[in-house]
């Protein structure tokens, strides 16, 4: 069972801004059984808006699982529902987080399928970063027995989303080149792991330099973020590549599929740029995120080149592909125990760290995932200075 | 050896009208061992712009194949060509014709790969439809030894266009669903046997209601090509289908991407529409070629969609993919051996018959390919009626 965080502020009720009036949110009184830690984002903006409390513990519904967390993704995507910088986005107060793992504490009535103790990874829409957490049956995975708890939080999005693309969504095989941005996040990372299963295949990075001893290794050809990675690709590679990961946005979809060799294929991942400066209005985000050039298909017809979109979320939340990415977590499972794969864990965060967990990924100082640790505890000097710093900044950004 | 066309008009020298001016061309004497017969384009237009003619004779550079024609392919993409409405369009007069089967019969100096007398299907760059093609060695490949050579001539363009894109731009696996605009024809027909060796596939066709009985069994469902198929696939699979193949233009772009299930793949592979009457302006139809919808990456990215375009011909003369082209030509050419694939045949034209098979693709009269078969006298009396009858009315349709 995870120890209560002693540093949680324990409030019994307690005001949150919103729309700019105030409303009530009302949680379980301190010492209860029946409630649980967990992040809640207040309002969409910046850092200041998230901030552990306690909530009325969840009870899974018939065909749920109760899952006791011990670890949980922290993603980009994260970021940009801060920013509320997504399609449809929920209301707040939300509690964030799309994959945790952990230990499975009860099932909904009529629900079959998993046993009481069972160590599982899983998918959750919203709610991840708490101590209990409820998702369907079909978003629970039971986890290799070699696998960490912190290394399965770190495997199921960006390993499900790296083999989805390569492998569905494209067609590598034996020979292909592949260029992957941000080569040292967890995509990234989950992508050149993924490429070195297959013979032959060259995989050209780009990363921020300080990064680049550390992860030279892993892929074939590493460029500096900031530099043109066209002419680099091309100095080594005339022709091209075979697949190019975006997560970037605009101006650089067109340099994605200039890159491509025929029969290539771009794929448009997510929009890391969407994330920018605190300082950035929601608005100025939205503009560039539409403003993504458009494609003709006759071009693609003359070039003989593939354009595709990938988002794991709205294929498991809102196309309901459950058994498609099923498949997949069994396929890479596989791979895992076989040694082939092992997902990289930049570094371990306590629930109340989050906000430093965030700075470090919006600011790109990770080499591969960041994960919450629910059973963590903060470090607390430390913390208390840096959560000061970023509350003052965070004002002055967001004045 | 190919008899000689008694029909054929034998000039020594002819004018041809191009561009308004009036230019030479020097052919050999008649009964010159150094010519032969070929199908000629003074100029792009209508049929009467098509005629046979003799030419001299070529011989194969260094690297080249020499090869004594006895079948070609007609496509769609010779309507297209004969009108001028493709891309940085070659000069006329030029010879028309991508594939066709035949017997080496020379080898350019230096050049191995092939014996005097070897079956053989190839690729040309133009000028297939003629007694002798010469072609680069890498675009001629053996045929198997009980394929015919009609057979041959059917199965080169449409059996690799439908191979790629059913495995290679897409990834047809067990359990999918396919929609194939013009089942009848001869990509059509290829689709449909090609997803017939991979289990459970369900394969969406359209075609001209009289030509239903006949491809009835080569497809799952059957639509007429004038009713609405979006809502005749949606009332079968609501979620629609996992490949798209459209040879189709514009302001069905849309009308395909909206049919995808997730992750699913549009695929546009030529542009049958704009090829429609005799009486369309050059002008018209580049209007509606370059109106093609044109594709959000954003909307890829929500709808976890792909979109692609396939062109063989300039993946095999432009882009210089022969390597993987021969692969594909291999592998199914050993679907045919094992009786797994076969071409359908539609017809087989004489070289001077090529404007009423043009007027019989043109019309979508075909089931399957229709072949021009080097070796065949025409049938003298309807030949000449239809020929008078089609010059009349070209004329009137280009005043």
């Amino acid at each position: 069972m995870a120890k209560e965080g002693t540093e949680t502020t324990e409030e019994t009720e307690h005001m949150i801004e919103k729309n700019g009036a105030k409303e009530t949110e009302t949680v379980l009184s301190a010492g209860d059984a029946k409630e649980m830690r967990a992040v809640i984002l207040s309002g969409f903006g910046g850092l200041n808006k998230l901030r552990v409390t306690k909530k009325a513990m969840p009870e899974p519904q018939e065909g749920e699982v109760k899952i006791r967390v011990k670890a949980c993704g922290l993603n980009f995507l994260d970021l940009m529902v801060r920013q509320g910088n997504i399609d449809s986005p929920p209301k707040t107060p939300l509690v964030p987080g799309f994959e945790c793992s952990g230990i499975v504490e009860a099932m909904g009535e009529n629900t079959k399928g998993f046993e009481i103790g069972d160590r599982v990874v899983a998918f959750v829409n919203y709610n991840a970063w708490a101590e209990v957490v409820c998702t369907p049956l079909d978003y629970v995975y039971n986890m290799p027995d070699d696998m960490t708890f912190p290394e399965a939080a770190a495997f199921s999005m960006n390993f499900v989303a790296a083999y989805m693309m390569l492998f569905e969504v494209a067609n590598l095989r034996e020979g292909m080149s592949v260029l992957v941005h941000s080569a040292g996040g967890g995509v990234g990372q989950a992508v050149a792991q993924l490429c070195s299963t297959i013979p032959s295949v060259t995989v050209f990075g780009t990363a921020s330099s300080f990064k680049h001893e550390a992860i030279k290794d892993s892929v074939t050809h590493l460029f500096d973020r900031n530099i043109d990675y066209v002419q680099e690709v091309k100095k080594i590679s005339p022709e091209g590549v075979d697949i190019v990961l975006d997560c970037l946005s605009g101006e650089n979809t067109g340099k994605g599929l200039g890159l491509l060799r025929p029969l290539g294929t771009y794929i448009l991942y997510g929009s890391s740029n969407m994330v920018t400066g605190e300082t950035k209005s929601f608005f100025s985000l939205a503009k560039s995120w539409w403003q993504v050039e458009k494609v003709n298909p006759i071009k693609l017809y003359e070039e003989n080149k593939v354009i595709a979109g990938f988002s794991l979320l709205n294929l498991l939340f809102k196309q309901g592909r459950c058994g498609q990415v099923k498949t997949v977590v069994e396929k890479l499972f596989s791979l895992y125990n076989q040694k082939k794969i092992k997902p990289v864990v930049d570094s371990l965060w306590a629930l109340e760290e989050v906000k430093e967990a965030m700075q470090r990924i919006h600011d790109r100082g990770n080499i591969g995932k960041l994960i919450l640790d629910v059973e963590k505890s903060p470090t607390p000097l430390v913390t208390f200075v840096f959560v000061m710093f970023l509350f003052s900044s965070g004002e002055k950004d967001h004045s």
